[in-house]
């Protein structure tokens, strides 16, 4: 098992590079759910603030590409498909950082 | 939109009744990603801390169930796979409350 995970590891969703001044601006939908500093407004949404710049990317990207179903999945992949590469990344630098942010 | 979001916001878990306790005595396959206090090795793992233990408790089930696919989806359902529900939920409330266990 120990291999597996190790192995698992390696994976690389390459390298993030987002602005988050422009996420914050490219983000007036998600507030309305994950508010402007990555807290939710309901206990079943999740906290976004400290979390993984990468994660977050690799997360936006498999609600685009379908990889979570279910109501709420679905939900997000509708506020993510107009949003490109590049947006995901700024959205991420934004909510990884957004205790830091001006308007906490 | 605002009706849509409002009206999925409704949508409910169930009450999470988990136990810390018990659920650090359930993760030892989870330490290996995601720490004892729920800080992650690698940035494109999520941190689990802070985390609301409703969205970790579904997290845990989407993935059970098959709602979440890619390999780390997969990897995880595997992880999962011998864990029932009231296991579930104490690792929830394990790694929700991880920042404020006596292993950090």
């Amino acid at each position: 098992m120990y291999n597996y995970i190790f192995l698992l590891s390696l994976i690389s969703f390459g390298a993030i590079s987002g602005d988050a001044k422009l996420g914050q601006m490219k983000s007036p939908s998600c507030v309305y759910c994950h508010g402007t500093t990555g807290e939710a407004i309901n206990s079943t949404y999740p906290n976004l603030d400290m979390q993984n710049e990468g994660y977050l990317y690799s997360s936006m990207k498999a609600y685009q590409n379908g990889e979570r179903t279910g109501p709420l999945a679905l939900m997000m992949k509708a506020q993510l498909q107009r949003l490109n590469d590049q947006d995901l990344k700024d959205i991420a630098a934004f909510y990884a950082n957004a205790s830091n942010n001006e308007n906490k």
